[in-house]
């Protein structure tokens, strides 16, 4: 079983958490603790050793705990999640072979396209496809056809896997902290378009990809993970995309690791980790 | 002010001992804890905000805790060091420049040289070196004479810095936990004499170096650190030997830093490490 | 057009080889040259820029360079590869995916089980799958039962993805540098079976994966690429075995990569790669 | 003997430049030849084994290649090399640490600093320490001071040393390509003052250094050297500072070493690196 609190932080919290534990005999197994101090701010993730009903729990931990405080007990093992893509074929794949062999730690519910081209791959795993195509459309009317299918399916979380629309505010608001894009640079470096374009023309010698939660400022949201690989002079722009699939392939499928595996809190703009 | 503990595993000790904190107003910045279920074996580090006597803590922790504990309560803040070194520079210069400068975590207090080659270094920097050499020298006597420096110093740490020869399981037996040595290999490949030659000879397209405790099994025990670097078919064993000695010192500051910031707990042939 | 060439070393053989590609006006975009000293050898890989008739140049060739020289010039752009696997799906089916988009840079002709595991992931794909069991068959009668199948379909390369039983050093030496293997430990460590029960035992804080041509030695083949990543005590052998995965899976593909692209060249027991 | 040359590309150049050397019985170690086709640009790195008189090899170089080559023939075996600093010593240290054990590749002959901190490591290792400082200067009296030792001791190269003044695009344009600066984060990401407060405050999980040829544009000159670092939530800007110079003392080098090698070629606002 595993449990994820953050609340303010004051003195005795560990020791009200894991007296409330030792109470139902539950041994912890690991123990990740965390106080941000500039914010005054507690994260814990704790693994116990056997189950117990939750509602009790959750309940004692609430009366134990600071009013504000965010308690996750026991996560759905399994997230469902719908995957939005345009048309690049690495993320998508990745994901579709990890769910397929049962290692992915999600149940893929859905498939969106804004293009056609990832229809196939989907079939031959039997995942629903969607293709909601953003040309002759308002954007507010593209994305209220994404809208609509989310809004049946309920995902825990929506993975852009290479998906190349900027979701408007008001869409991003509506899945706070669920909504994972991976970007095809090392941010801060090279927001926005073209990112390989940028690198090549800087001559950089180092490449990489950052997942990271989507939020109303553009490449801007809660990092999550980030990787880099060398490259050098012998790298045109298209050699360093080729390339930088590869980073782009292994930095999303990590970070889905981490979220689908509860050890991922979000405060403010900022990612804990408890690895 | 940091607790650092291994005993028996039951349920209840961290709700014993974030309680024991709890009680005396200490608020707990940072936790690690580890269960190793095998061996039913429980480690923690703590760090807290705030001071508090140590004498009644331990005591109360003892109470509180199984028989078998290991308690250290905000273990000196420096601890004292005796380096011993062959020829090579690399290591040892790299932990003189971090003492010159106070960023070592530990305070040199001397090196002993089976060879005079690095008591110039050593003078620069105000160090007192010893030359022991083995030549012409049982090993016992060579040991004995190494020993009376150590017993007359007391240091908590030694620390093999390149330093080229095997010391007898007598020897290592006196100071369980304390020595700590950087091979320059990727342990457990190519252990013993000559490790880039060996690499060299196998072509491998890595090479590495590895920090670890000493026993009485010749590059056997605990491992505390751990990198590798790439190399090619260009490199010869010399060029590896150099390119090496560049990770040898930064795998040997790594985990010095783990070991004088007590994240290292050992338990049997492993480490447990909170960093 | 791409020109690999090595044979004996002596003065003169870039000026050579460079002095006929131009009088055949063709320009040099990409040379790179290594002399094993040691070995008295010499290697070069050309990338020219546009083509010319190979039978003409490699006779030119063959007449200045030294009798031993082994010339490949514009080798197939798409090599032809069978896949060998026993069970574990996350090799072969990044092989599968690259394959499927055209971006693996050979054409993968037949996967050979000695389960029936794979055959699925297979068949979604439109390969061929042909089941050859080990059980109640002599190691002689599996072999021949696999080398009918190779010799049917004349691939360039025999990728072991995963394979997990040894091939006699008789079916290996039918195929000389072109059975490429993916063991899943940083050799030379942990040679042989359950290398991550040994790394776990060991304690180690990297494990890794090679890529690596067989021999006719247990995992003593020239290496073509290794990689590591950092593990801790909160790894079991189980989770090593998981995280390998991952490694396994990028290693191959980075050598698959160089040896489609005709950049590995093979003397004696190494390998010079040409990145 | 190393031969580096760069000029505008055309058919046949490697060709004339390896006979010219077979005609002097010179046998080519390694060579590394790159092509950058958007520029038309020709690049070469020649090592070779023996010596011969540069004087006529180079007069038939210059009489085969095209009349904007820049040639470099076996380039004086030791750099010298100024070093420029301001309080902080990690990078200087290791670079006296090298010099002083002979590795460095290159002769330290002066450190000028603006402040008189690190005079004293300086004396240490007896090399001569100039203070001049910025304070009640204005940057043209201070720049004169630091060229009037420059113009002196004519070094090679001038190395920023985590000098913590920006240079004037005048003092700069004297000395094109030979200024060669540690920037302490992953360039382009986090330009300009306070690198690791700006990482801190984005929350990334990786920091890095980059080594870079110093232009009139600050941060933007040719990038030499980039590595990056994995950090957590756990990093405070300072914990992210300490750990960066880690990685700052690692990258700068490395890119002295390629540098001080004949490794490095700058054409606009690029490197080409012959590693």
């Amino acid at each position: 079983m595993i449990i994820v609190i953050q609340c303010r932080d004051q003195v005795g919290l560990v020791a009200a958490i894991s007296g409330a534990l030792a109470r139902l005999q539950l041994n912890i197994i690991s123990l990740r603790e965390h106080v941000d101090q500039t914010e005054n701010r507690f994260f814990i993730r704790i693994e116990v050793d056997g189950e117990t009903a939750t509602a009790p729990l959750r309940h004692e931990l609430g009366y134990l705990l600071p009013g504000d405080a965010i308690i996750s007990i026991n996560p759905q093992p399994e997230k469902k999640i719908v995957v939005l893509v345009t048309k690049e074929y690495h993320c998508l794949s990745d994901i579709l072979i990890r769910h397929h062999f049962g290692t992915l730690g999600a149940s893929v519910r859905h498939v969106i396209g804004n293009y056609p081209v990832l229809e196939d791959i989907c079939r031959r795993f039997e995942i629903p496809f969607t293709l909601i195509s953003h040309e002759n459309l308002e954007k507010e009317d593209f994305e209220r056809q994404i809208m609509d299918v989310l809004l049946r399916l309920q995902p825990d979380y929506i993975v852009l896997a290479k998906f190349m629309r900027i979701l408007s505010p008001a869409f991003v608001k509506a899945f706070p902290a669920r909504i994972i894009n991976i970007h095809h640079s090392f941010l801060p470096a090279f927001v926005g378009a073209n990112p390989y374009r940028q690198a090549f023309e800087r001559g950089v010698k180092l490449i990489g990809a950052t997942a990271h939660f989507v939020t109303d400022q553009l490449d801007e949201g809660p990092i999550i993970a980030q990787q880099t690989i060398p490259v050098d002079h012998s790298y045109t722009a298209a050699a360093m995309m080729k390339a930088g699939k590869e980073i782009e392939t292994a930095v999303l499928a990590s970070a889905l690791r981490l979220v689908f595996d509860d050890r991922v809190l979000v405060y403010k703009n900022k990612t804990i980790i408890f690895q």
